[in-house]
C-alpha cells in the first residue's frame, strides 16, 4: 500500500500516519519528494480498515498495490484451470458451445431445441427454469417443472445441462438437476447465492454483472472458490454503457484481460451481449478469435413466439449455419469445435 | 405499441405482422408513410412475447407506448404516498434524516453513534448487521448479534431502526428487529429478496442499483408493491459512470424524475453517492434543494477506524454541523427538518 | 511516480527500470515487499515518456503521484479566482445567472428574451450564433448576423453577452462581440480552439465534455491558462451515462470536487444537464445548494417554436418564478442573487 | 413521427397538437387507445423544431420514426462503398492494415517503422504530425516537419499515408501530404473540421468519439458526405465506460451495427481500443472475425521510448507475428490480408 500525503501535510501528520500503519502491522518506508511525501507500507496483514487511512489529516490518497484476489489469480496458479462436465472439458483446446432457449417453456420446445443444437455441435444444453425478469408481470419460469423437463432433455440427448439459480433456497433443488449451475448477471454480487451455490459442489458458470468491473467479477469468483469449489467458469455477457444500438456492449477485451490475470476459463454470451440475433454470428466469431474458451448462445425453435428474449434468439437453422462458420475460426486460433 | 416496418417491407410482411398482433389480442391501426409503414397496436392484453415481434421479417423496431409499471405510477395514484414509522412520516413536509454507521461493529460504537445522531436531529438510526462486501475477506457484519445491538440502541434512544437484508432466508429475522427493511443497491434486482421482504409487511427502503435506470428501479418497487406492500421508500445512492473522482455519480435528477412518474417518497444517500466525507455536506444540501424527502447519511464515531466505508463517514461533530446547515435549505423549499 | 513490479520480476528487470528512471532524471527509492517490489521515483523533470515504462519487462503498472495540472490547481493558488465582467463578479458571494435562448433566431426573439431575463434578475445574456449540431440538416446559427443581434440586445439592456465559438478562425470575430467566450462541451478537447480562445484575452466559459473526467476538464482549463489567460469559468453541464430519462446526467458532485482541487469558479447548466424544462428548477436549486457560483439557463419566449433545444427551455414566466425560488436557497448557503 | 399524449390529455390538447403538426406540414393520424392517444405524423418536411412538440401541454413524448441520416444510409445505397487509395481498396475482400507510430518523432523512427510494417504486410503508413494531447505539457507533434517526414517515408516505401488533422486551418496543408485525412475521436463532433476536411477531396478516416453513439458517428459521417465527399472510412476505437482494466472499451459490435445501417467501410483500432499492447493481438483477431474491413495498429521501433502511446504500441517483431496470425482469421471469414 502507498499512502500519498498532501503537499501541505505537516511532519506531525506524516508521523501520525506512520504510527497508525505500524499499529496495523505494516512496516513503513517514507519517500520525501519535492512536492509530496509518499509512505510505502509493507505487510501481509489483511487490514480491515486500511482504506480508512484516507480520512487521516494530511492524507491525499491511498493506493493499494496488491491485487484483492488470491485464489482466482494467475499469480497463485499459473496453469489454466479446466472444468470437466461429463466428457466435455471447458478451458481446453476444444471450444465448448452451450446453446438452447432462454427459458424452458414446454417439453416440446425444449426437446426440439436440444436435438437441433446437439446436431449442430453444441456440447451443453442451456435453458432457464428460474428467470430473473425486470417486470413482475413477465414470465418467471416453470421452476421445478422446468428442471424436470431439462432432465428429460438430457436423457434424450445426452447433453449435460446448465441452468440458472436465483435464490439460495433453491440451490439444493437446482443442483439435483444441473450439471453446471449458472449465476446470472444480476446476481453476480448476490454474495449469499455465490456461497450457497459454491458449496453445492457443482461447476459454476458465473456471468459478469452489467456494471461490474473485471476486478469485481474476479472477486465474485473468489467468493465461490473461497467455499472450496474450484470449478468456476466465467462468462462475459455485455456491460451497460450509453450505447443503445445494442442491448449491452459486449466487452470482448475482457477475454484477454481475464486470461492475463486469472487461470479460470472464460466464455462469451453474444446473445445477451448484443440483444439482437442479427449481431450474434459476428460476435460469436469475434469471441473465439479473441480467445474465448466457449460460447453461450440462445436458440429457440420459433424466436418470434419465445416467452423470453425472442429478439436475441437464433432459430435452429441459423444456429447450425453459425456453427459451421465457427469451425475455421476455431482452427485459426489453434482450437477445434 | 407501435411496430415500425422497414422501408423495404413487403405488403405481405405487413399483413403477417397485423395477423400476429390480432392473434395476440391487439387492434391494429396501420399508417402508411412515404418511407415507412408503422402499425399502431391497441389492447390491454399483457402480451408476454410482444417484444419478439421484432424478429418478424420486415420489422425494423417495436416501440412500447405504455409504461411498464402500474402500482408505483403517478398515473394510477396522483397523491403522494407517505410512509409512517413510529411518529415519523416519510414523504411529508418534514425532512427525515436516517443516520448511523455503515456497519454495526460493537455496542459502544453503535450506542454512541445513536445518541449523537439523535441529538443532531436524525429521526431514524441506520446500521448494517448483514454487509454485502465486494471481497470475501472483508468484514461481513455481526449478523443477529448486530441486530440485537440495533434493538438495544433503539431502546436507549427511541430511534426506529433501518437495516439491510441480503438473503431471503434472513427476512423473518431482520423483520423482527427492523422498523424499515433496507434492500441494498446490489440487490435491487434480486427479485426473490424483493418479494420476500415485501411480504414481511414492514416498510422497505429500496436503493437504486449501481447501473439501474430509473425505470428499472421503479419496476423493482413494483415487485414489492405487487406483494401488497405499499410502504416503499426509494433511495438514490449514485450510479456507476466513467468518472473516478467520486466513488459513484450521485444522480440528483432522479429526484424530480421519480416525483414526476411515481407517488413514492424518495431519499438520497450522499455518503455512498460520493464515497468521500468531504463531499457529503454539499450533496446533502443539494439533495434537499432538489426536493428529496430525506437523507441517508453514514456517521461513525471514529471514521479512520471504521471497519466499513470509513472514507465516506462523517464524524458526529461534522454531522451536527451539517444538520444545522440543512435547516435553512429545508425552509427554502417549504419544508422543515 | 511509483513503478509497481510484477511478483515474478527478476532482480535484473528491477535494475533495468531503475537505470531507465535514472536516465530520465529521477531519483529511485525501491521498496522490497513480500510479494512485490515497488520503486518510488522522485524528480521534477517532466518526462515525456514515463508512462511508457509500463512496457519494460517485469513492470506491472505505473502509478503517477503528482497531479497533471499546475496553473488551475489549488495547490498553486489557494485563494479563489473571481472573473469580472462589467459590474458582475463571477466567483463571489453573488450568484450569477446567465440566461437566454439556446440559439439567436431573430432580433425580436432575442431582445424580448433579454428584457425578460434581465427583469427576472439574470446578470448575463446567453445566446448562440454558431451552433454545433449533431445533424448537418439542423439549424446551424445565424453566425455574424446573430452576433450583431447579441450586440444590439446588450445595448438595449446593458446585459453583457456570453456566446459560443466553434472554430479557431472565428475567435477574432466572436471576441469583438462577446464579453465571455463560451467553449462548448463538444469542443472541450478541441485544443486548438482552447488556445486560440485563450489568447483572445476575454473571459472563457469552459463547459465540461460529455464524457470528460473532472481531471480532463481541469487539463482543458490548463490549456487556456497556459496562454496567459487567467479568466476561466468552468461549467458543469451533464455527462453521458446509461440513464435515458434525462438527456445527460448532471454531475453536481463535480462542484465540490472542482472546489477542492481548483481555484476557478464553477457554474452549472441545468438545461443541458437534464434536457427537460420540467427538471430545470429542481436542479438549479440543487446546484446553488451544492455551492455553484452561478447558473446557465436556457430561456425562450416560446419554447415550442424554438429552433434549438426547445424541450429544455423555460418560458420567461417560469424563469421568473424560478429566480424567486432561488433567492432563499442562495441565502441559505450564505450568498445572494 | 409519433406523438404520445399523456393519459390525462384533454381533447383540446390533442387538437392543439394536431393543428401544430398540420402547420408544420405533417398529415396526422390519431390512434385512440384505452389509456393513451398517440398521433402518427406523416410528412417529408424537415421540421426544424418538431422535437419541441414535447413542450405542448398534454404531450408525454415524441418518438421519431425516420433515421436522422440519409447519405450514409444503406436504405439509400445498398451496395457497399469501397475507398481506393493508390492500389489499395478499403471495403473490399482484402483486409487493409494501417500501421505505424502514434506520433512522428524523427526521420529515423518513422522510416524504420515504415519499412518494418510494410515488410509485415501493412498497406498504409500511419503517423501523427499534429497530436491532440490531454495535457498542454505533452508532446504536441512535429507539425509540418512531421508531414514532410511522412512524405519521405512514402517515397522510400511506396506506402500511402494516413495522418490526423486537428484544426480547420491546417486542412490544406495536411491534404498536400496525406493520402487519407484522419479525424480523431476527440474531433468527431468538431463539425467545422469535418466540413473543411470533407471539402479537401481526399478520403477521410473518421474515428468514433469516446462517448458517441453509433448514430452520432454516422451523423458525423453525414456531415462529410454532405460536402460531396463520398470517400469516408469509419474507425471504431473504443468508447468510454466504467471499466478501467482497459483504456477504453472496444465496442466490436459496432462493426455489424454499422454494416447493417450503412454502406461505408469500417475499420477497428485495437491499440486505442485497449490501451495496452498485451491485448492488441486478441482484439485485432476479433475485429477481423467480427467483419471489419481493416485495422489501424500502432507500431513503434522502441515502445518504451515512444513520446506518445508507448504502452499500447507493438514493436515491429510483435506486429509481424500478429500479421501472420491474422491470415487464417481473414481466410476464415472469406477475405485475404
Amino acid at each position: 500500500m502507498i499512502v500519498v500525503m498532501h503537499p501541505q501535510a505537516t511532519p506531525e501528520q506524516i508521523k501520525n500516519v506512520e504510527e497508525r500503519l505500524t499499529e496495523l502491522g505494516f512496516k513503513t518506508h517514507p519517500i520525501y519528494g519535492q512536492e509530496k511525501t509518499v509512505i510505502g507500507a509493507i505487510g501481509d496483514k489483511k487490514s480491515l480498515s486500511s482504506e480508512a487511512l484516507v480520512t487521516f489529516p494530511g492524507v491525499e490518497k491511498v493506493v493499494p498495490i496488491l491485487k484483492p484476489y488470491k485464489l482466482v489469480s494467475k499469480e497463485l496458479k499459473q496453469t489454466k484451470t479446466t472444468v470437466r462436465v461429463g466428457t466435455v472439458e471447458i478451458g481446453s483446446d476444444e471450444i465448448v458451445v452451450m446453446a438452447g432457449p432462454c427459458a424452458v417453456e414446454s417439453v416440446e420446445q425444449l426437446i426440439s431445441s436440444a436435438h437441433r443444437v446437439k446436431e449442430a455441435g453444441a456440447k451443453i444444453l442451456r435453458g432457464g427454469a428460474f428467470k430473473p425478469r425486470t417486470s413482475p408481470y413477465a414470465f418467471q419460469g416453470l421452476e421445478e417443472e422446468g428442471l424436470k423437463m431439462l432432465s428429460q432433455a438430457k436423457e434424450e440427448t445426452g447433453l449435460p445441462i446448465v441452468t440458472e439459480v436465483v435464490d439460495p433456497r433453491d440451490v439444493g433443488l437446482v443442483a439435483q438437476y444441473a450439471d453446471i449451475i449458472q449465476i446470472g448477471a444480476r446476481n453476480m454480487q448476490n454474495f449469499r447465492l455465490l456461497q450457497e451455490a459454491g458449496m453445492a459442489g457443482k461447476p459454476i458458470l458465473l456471468k459478469r454483472g452489467l456494471s461490474s468491473t473485471i476486478e469485481e467479477w474476479l472477486m465474485a469468483a473468489e467468493y465461490i472458490m473461497d467455499t472450496g469449489n474450484e470449478q468456476v467458469i466465467l462468462c462475459e455477457r455485455g456491460i451497460r454503457t450509453f450505447e443503445t444500438a445494442t442491448r449491452n456492449t459486449l466487452d470482448l477485451s475482457a477475454v484477454p484481460v481475464v486470461q492475463e490475470n486469472s487461470h479460470l476459463p472464460v466464455l462469451v454470451d453474444p446473445s445477451h451481449g448484443t440483444g439482437s440475433w442479427k449481431y450474434v454470428a459476428s460476435m460469436a466469431k469475434a469471441a473465439l478469435a479473441a480467445g474465448a474458451d466457449g460460447l453461450l448462445i440462445e436458440v429457440h425453435p420459433e424466436p418470434s413466439r419465445a416467452l423470453c428474449d425472442g429478439p436475441q434468439s437464433l432459430n435452429p437453422d441459423k444456429f447450425k449455419d453459425l456453427m459451421e462458420k465457427l469451425k475455421p475460426i476455431a482452427q485459426a486460433v489453434g482450437k477445434r469445435i
